[in-house]
């Protein structure tokens, strides 16, 4: 019998034991958004490294280079927001193919420096290869917290209650309106395709959890609730139950879903790329949250579950308990593992 | 006509024209090996990101997943030498072909953790993702230095010295050795491998300069003396001569390229991955510079030119001077441009 696929959770778990425990003066080493440094005592360092590859994180067919220069900042500003900081700097490494005209790598440029100009990053540096096969962008940030801000995926307490700072699922969406040339309506084509093509981080929220205190644990939506969740419940060692009836499904995402004949529902836990934020918080916070949220001029955040005792993630369903542990994207297992 | 090709620095100076002039706090933005952050006044912190890839950077033909692991840290090891900085975090993007045994990626982290070690470098944390053609590993290092002491590529003066940390050409000899399938004889065959496969930071060169404010300017050798000479003198608003009879040029490298039918100075001086330093100092340092070195343990540096007046870099041969300004690998005009 071959041995069992090593998927990308297994993977990251194998590498920490090559790299060794973190030394003390790494507040966070492997398995958060970002390390987490104390290089002074007033204000710790988060920094992130984050790659898109041509072929696996987008396709030019669909996607601009200018488009594609801001989502790759995008996904890197994400890991700060998922930590409660605010991004400061930026490095760029890019691999550009020698069959695509050099002038590319500028529109690209440009679409890096709206979202660093918009997000008050600095882009100070970084380096030019050539990629033999398809574009490659590396790109790594740095931000900073103040250490009694920081929050992490750990920390999660049983009866805590689960949110998300938007809906869930479009980016998914959208990416499959795209790759099968979809003509919805108007509106919903662009809220899908707006979603896939230009998200943002969830910066403001972010800093608006770290600086009231409001959540006890925080990881953003790369990968899908059902995983990413599992990441929190792990690191806190508690279970999560999640409401098949609060997950906030649009209109849009419905109306897709339907000509897909594909169940919103998965979508929405398991569609990766909606760059909104998860966290937990006490139930009894519920009020000064709302209050935080509406002051910060942002949308209120969705509760969709509370955390359980154990260690298995389910979704409630009128049907009864699912367990979802994880399913989701799997970089190294294919599209969707369960 | 088409428009000229636009080559790798001429990329990076319109790069840094998208991103706009650097903040009061960063002390060197785009344009040296490093990035410099002033976040607190006792130390600046230095920061780089190199990315490698196949096909461009290393063929698995010639070289094991432990050696690319190594390597991927030393180049960004040697970009924090260049500043004369002491290296101490890691985080490593690592993109896996899906047709290569996942495992293959723990021997490529057993590499770099060996460097690491070595170096005193923490990896913690990162990224990892697919990678349709090609195995692609990103590396970003944090590193520090005391702001007294930091060397950048600007600072060289008329009349400095030129020197270099050890023998140039010999890790593009190596690979010339490899890709042909040459078998010379145990000890030159070995030099000029071990260059290649196992280059080496020069840490210790670039705390010696930095530490006793040897040098006026600095930079790591990654696409051949030609080249690399002329960013210091492009930043530094000087020119300089090299003697041909000066440049460091060993038995082993004399001897493959007699067997290549290829003029070693040629090797020696637009050769890259030497990952030797180049610095530049005042003539009347040089029994300091010595002295300094030899209490270091450090072989003695090599006198290899002089700055001059003026904005070009010239060979000075029995025949007479050339210009070789900028001569040397660019990663998008090919191997060597002149």
């Amino acid at each position: 019998m071959p041995p069992p696929a090593l998927g990308e959770f297994a993977l990251i778990a194998q590498l920490s034991h090559v790299f060794g425990p973190a030394p003390p003066d790494v507040v966070q080493g492997i398995g958060d958004d970002c390390a987490v440094l104390a290089l002074s005592p007033e204000r710790y360092l988060l920094w992130t490294i984050d790659s898109l590859i041509e072929g696996i994180h987008f396709d030019l067919a669909y996607m601009s280079l200018k488009q594609l220069g801001r989502k790759a900042l995008v996904v890197n500003l994400s890991d700060i927001a998922a930590m409660g900081g605010e991004p400061q700097y930026a490095l760029l490494s890019i691999g550009w193919p020698p069959e695509r005209e050099l002038g590319g790598a500028l529109e690209v440029a440009a679409g890096l420096q709206e979202i660093a100009e918009k997000y008050a990053v600095r882009l100070i540096g970084g380096d030019t290869v050539r990629s033999p096969a398809g574009l490659m962008l590396s790109l790594t940030v740095l931000g900073s917290i103040r250490p009694e801000e920081l929050l992490c995926r750990h920390g999660a307490q049983v009866e805590d209650l689960i949110y998300v700072t938007g809906p869930l699922g479009e980016a998914a969406a959208g990416l499959e309106v795209l790759r099968r040339g979809m003509e919805l309506s108007p509106e919903p084509q662009a809220t899908l395709l707006g979603a896939f093509l230009n998200p943002q981080p969830q910066l403001p929220a972010g800093r608006c959890l770290a600086q009231h205190h409001l959540a006890t644990a925080l990881i953003d939506l790369s990968d899908g609730v059902a995983s990413d969740l599992f990441h929190i419940c792990t690191q806190s060692r508690v279970g999560a139950r999640l409401n098949a009836e609060q997950i906030p499904i649009s209109a849009a995402l419905s109306q897709v879903a339907a000509l897909l004949h594909l169940d919103p529902l998965d979508l929405a836990l398991k569609g990766g790329e909606d760059y909104q934020l998860l966290f937990t918080a006490p139930a009894h916070q519920e009020p000064r949250l709302r209050q935080c949220f509406q002051a910060a001029g942002l949308p209120p955040p969705l509760a969709i579950g509370q955390i359980i005792a154990g260690d298995r993630v389910y979704l409630e369903t009128p049907a009864g308990f699912q367990d979802i542990s994880g399913a989701g994207f799997d970089h190294f297992l294919g599209l969707t593992t369960e």
